[in-house]
C-alpha cells in the first residue's frame, strides 16, 4: 500500500514519533518497485543509501537532536541536478556515467533540512524536447509531459511525496498539469541554479512538485535562498511560502482572464472547465483583451532559449553530434542561425515585458489561465505544448498549477495562476483561497 | 541619543512601520561619530552604502514585499570576514587595501535576510594575540579583549545592535565578558567559515555579539547553515536558536561546576560572583572535580592552533616577516618547531576529549564557569587570558557568555555556560532560565 501522506503531515508525524523516516522511505521504495516497471519515473535509486540516511534522521530524532523542516522526508531530483551521491546523466548518452563531485545548491539546502535524496528522476534529453521513457501514471499510453517527466510522474504515482524539476519554457507546469499534481515555479532568482545543467541562463528556473499546496510551499521554502554563484539570484529577503499559503487574504482576491492569442488551442474540456471556474468565481474575475504585442512573447522565448542553449552547450553539441536526437539537432541547427542582434532584440522584449507586468499586477492578484491546452498527448506524440507557460517563464513570474479539471479521456488538466514577481506567498494564498472557494461553491451548488 | 533597542525589537518595529531602517542606521552612524574617536571599534564605514541599503529595505517594506528576519538591521563584521562591498584587511599592514571579490558565506546569509552590513570592525593582527587600537567602551584605559575587539566594543557602546566575531581560543567569549555584552559561539560546524581568514581549520569558529540573549539567538539563526565548502560543516538539521531560547525547560536544568586547574586564576570579584550565583541556584549545581588529563587541553589547543596557523599562512609569514608583530613572530617561531607527530597527538587528544564530553553531558544541561579570570586588563597589558574558553573551543562545544557580574573597578565580567555539541538551542534555553531565576532570587532575597 502506498504512503499517501503529504510531506507536511509526514514531517509532523516523524517529529512526533508516530512515523519513522525508515518506514516512509521503505513505503516509497516498495511503491516504486511495484509501479515503476510501467511508469519509468526513476533513472537511479540507491536503496541502501536512502535507508541509511533515513535511519540517521530517525536516530537524530530519537536522540532529541535538531529536526529540519523536511526531516526524514524523501525527495526526488530531476537528473540534471548535480549530486555527489548519485550520477547525474542529464537524459543523454553523452553524459552516461557522469559523477559530479559537488552537490547543487538546492541539494545542500535539502540536506540541511533533513530531507532524504531518494534518487534521480527521468528528464527529457538535456531537459529539452526529446521525450524520455517515462509514462503518465494515470494511463501509460499517454505522456507525463516534460521535461521534468519523472519528477511529476513519481509524485503523481505516490512514489515520493515531493520532487524537484526545472522550467525553461513549460517544464514544471505542463507535466504537473498532465500528471495531476501541484506544480510551482517560483519567481526567477528565488532559488539558486548552481550545480544544475544550464540550458538558458536567462530562462532556466527551478520548480517543485507535490500533492498539496502546502507541500509545494514547504519545499520551496527549504530550497529558496540568495546565492551569488547564480547571476540571477537576488540579495533581498524572500517570501515565506508556507506561511503565505496558509494565511487568509484580507479581501477576496481579484483574478484576470486574458484573451490570449493561443487560447484557441484549448480543448473543449479545458475551455469548459475554465469557464465553469470563472462562473463560480463570478465578479472576482475580469476578462481582459491583450495588446497585439503579446504575439511577440512566444518568439522572444524561443530566440533566447535556442540562442543560449547553443552558447552554453556549444562544446557538447559539436563534440557529440551523433549522440543527439534528430529533434534536438533540428533545434540546434535553427539556434545557430540566430544572430546576436536577433537575440538582443528578444532580450529587450523580455525587459519591456517585465516592466509591463510590474504595472499590470497593480490591479490583480493573479492571472487565471490554463496550465496546458488540455489533457496529456499520447506517448508517441511527444511531451505536449508548453505555450501556456511561455509568457510567465519569459517574465520570471511565479506560477502554480492546480489539478482541478478532468479531460475527455479522464486524464487530469491543471489550472494555472500567475502573480507579480516576488509575490509568491500571495500567489499561494490566492490559490488556496480559490481552491476553497470552488469547493464551497460546488458543495452548495 | 543612541538607539538602544535590541535587534529583535527593532526588527519588529521596522516590520510594523514604526521605525525605518534609515532612522536606525542613522542613529548607529551618529553614535559611532560621537564615540568612535575614543573607542576605535571600526576600521571601515561607508555611510552612503549603508544608508542606500537601508533605504532599499525600507522601500521593500513600503511596497509590501518580503521581509527578512533581520530586515533593515545593521550588523558589524570583524575585518577577517570577506566582503565584496568593503575591503577586508585582517588587522595587518600585509593586507592593506585587500578587496575580496566575493562575500563570505555568512554575508550572503545576512543579505538574504535583509541585514545591513554597517562596516568592518577592528580585529587583532590576523585574529591572534597582538592587540589593535580598540578600547574598552566602559573605560578606555582598559582592553576590550580580543581578537574580536571591535565587534564586542561596538555592540557594548550601542554603536550597532549586532556584530560577528570569530573564536579560535577565546576570541568571542573573552571580549564579550570584558565589554559586558552577550557573546555566543555555536557548535563547531554550525556556521560556514567560507570566506573568513583561516587561522586554524580545526579550531576557527564563528560567533556573535548582541545585547540580549534573544539577539544572539536571532543572529545565529540567520547565519547558520550547511555549506560543503567548509570541511567541518555538517549536513544535518540545525537547532532553532530563537525558538529554543524563548522556550521553557521541562524541568529545572542541572548545572555542573568543574574544579578546573586554572580556577586559581580567578580574581576575588569573579570568584565571589560565581559563588553567589551558585548559592542562588542551590541544588541545581553540582561541583565536580576533573581528571588530571584536563591539564592536556590547554597544550593540545596551543599545538593545533600554532601548527595550523604556520601551515595555512606559510606564504604570508615567509613573504612579509618584517610586517609581523614581535609577539606573533615569537608564536610563529615556536609553531614551526612543532613536529607532525606532536600535532597528531594533539588532534588525537581533541578527538578523545570530544568523546568524553559526549558522555559527560548526559548528566548535565550546562557547565557553569567563568568567561574570563576577571575584569579586562589595562590596555597596555594585552587582550587578556583566554584560558576559560580553551577547552570548549578545542571540543567545538556551544558556549555563551552572559554579562552578569561586575569587577573590582566596575568593569563587567561574564559568566559562561557550555553545553553538549549541537544542543545550542538547549544551551540558550538554560541560559535564559538561569538569568530569570537569578533575577527572581535577587528580587525576593
Amino acid at each position: 500500500m502506498p504512503n499517501v501522506l503529504p510531506a507536511l503531515d509526514a514531517a509532523g508525524k516523524i517529529r512526533e514519533g508516530r512515523l519513522t523516516s525508515v518506514e516512509l522511505v521503505r513505503a516509497c521504495l516498495n511503491r516504486i518497485k511495484e509501479t515503476d516497471g510501467q511508469i519509468k519515473a526513476w533513472v537511479q535509486l540507491d536503496t541502501e543509501y536512502a535507508l541509511a540516511r533515513a535511519a540517521e534522521m530517525d536516530d537524530i530524532r530519537r536522540a532529541g537532536r535538531p529536526l529540519g523542516a523536511l526531516h526524514g522526508i524523501p525527495v526526488g531530483l530531476k537528473d540534471i541536478v548535480d549530486t555527489r551521491d548519485f550520477l547525474t546523466e542529464r537524459g543523454t548518452a553523452i553524459f552516461t556515467g557522469r559523477q559530479p563531485t559537488e552537490d547543487a545548491a538546492i541539494v545542500e539546502r535539502l540536506k540541511d533540512q533533513g530531507a532524504i535524496i531518494l534518487g534521480k528522476t527521468v528528464t527529457t534529453e538535456l531537459a529539452f524536447v526529446q521525450a524520455a521513457e517515462t509514462r503518465n501514471p494515470h494511463n501509460i499510453a499517454y505522456s507525463p509531459g516534460g521535461s521534468s517527466s519523472g519528477s511529476a510522474a513519481a509524485v503523481a504515482a505516490f512514489q515520493v511525496p515531493l520532487a524537484i524539476g526545472t522550467q525553461t519554457n513549460g517544464s514544471v507546469i505542463r507535466p504537473a498539469s498532465f500528471c495531476g499534481t501541484y506544480g510551482f515555479k517560483p519567481t526567477r532568482g528565488m532559488i539558486s541554479r548552481r550545480g544544475i545543467l544550464q540550458t538558458s541562463e536567462s530562462l532556466d528556473q527551478v520548480g517543485v512538485f507535490g500533492r498539496t499546496l502546502d507541500d509545494i510551499a514547504l519545499l520551496s521554502d527549504v530550497i529558496k535562498g540568495y546565492d551569488p554563484a547564480d547571476k540571477l539570484s537576488y540579495a533581498r529577503p524572500r517570501p515565506l511560502m508556507l506561511e503565505g499559503c496558509r494565511s487568509d487574504p484580507p479581501v477576496a482576491p481579484e483574478f484576470v482572464w486574458l484573451e490570449l492569442p493561443f487560447n484557441i488551442r484549448l480543448t473543449p474540456a479545458a475551455r469548459e472547465g475554465l469557464e465553469e471556474i470563472m462562473a463560480l468565481l463570478g465578479d472576482r474575475v475580469e476578462k481582459v483583451s491583450v495588446p497585439a504585442s503579446f504575439d511577440g512573447f512566444i518568439n522572444a522565448q524561443r530566440v533566447i532559449h535556442e540562442y543560449e542553449i547553443c552558447l552554453h552547450l556549444k562544446e557538447t553539441f559539436s563534440g557529440y553530434w551523433e549522440k543527439i536526437s534528430p529533434a534536438l539537432q533540428q533545434i540546434i541547427e535553427h539556434g545557430r542561425t540566430i544572430s546576436a542582434a536577433q537575440y538582443e532584440d528578444a532580450v529587450q522584449f523580455m525587459v519591456s515585458a517585465n516592466e509591463y507586468f510590474d504595472i499590470f499586477f497593480h490591479d490583480y492578484d493573479a492571472v487565471l489561465t490554463a496550465s496546458a491546452p488540455g489533457e496529456a498527448p499520447e506517448f508517441a506524440d511527444g511531451t505536449g505544448d508548453p505555450v501556456f507557460s511561455t509568457i510567465w517563464t519569459l517574465c520570471g513570474l511565479p506560477s502554480v498549477s492546480l489539478p482541478l479539471l478532468v479531460g475527455e479521456t479522464g486524464l487530469p488538466i491543471g489550472v494555472q495562476l500567475v502573480a507579480r514577481t516576488e509575490q509568491d506567498d500571495r500567489l499561494l494564498r490566492t490559490a488556496n483561497w480559490m481552491q476553497n472557494k470552488l469547493k464551497e461553491q460546488q458543495a452548495s451548488g
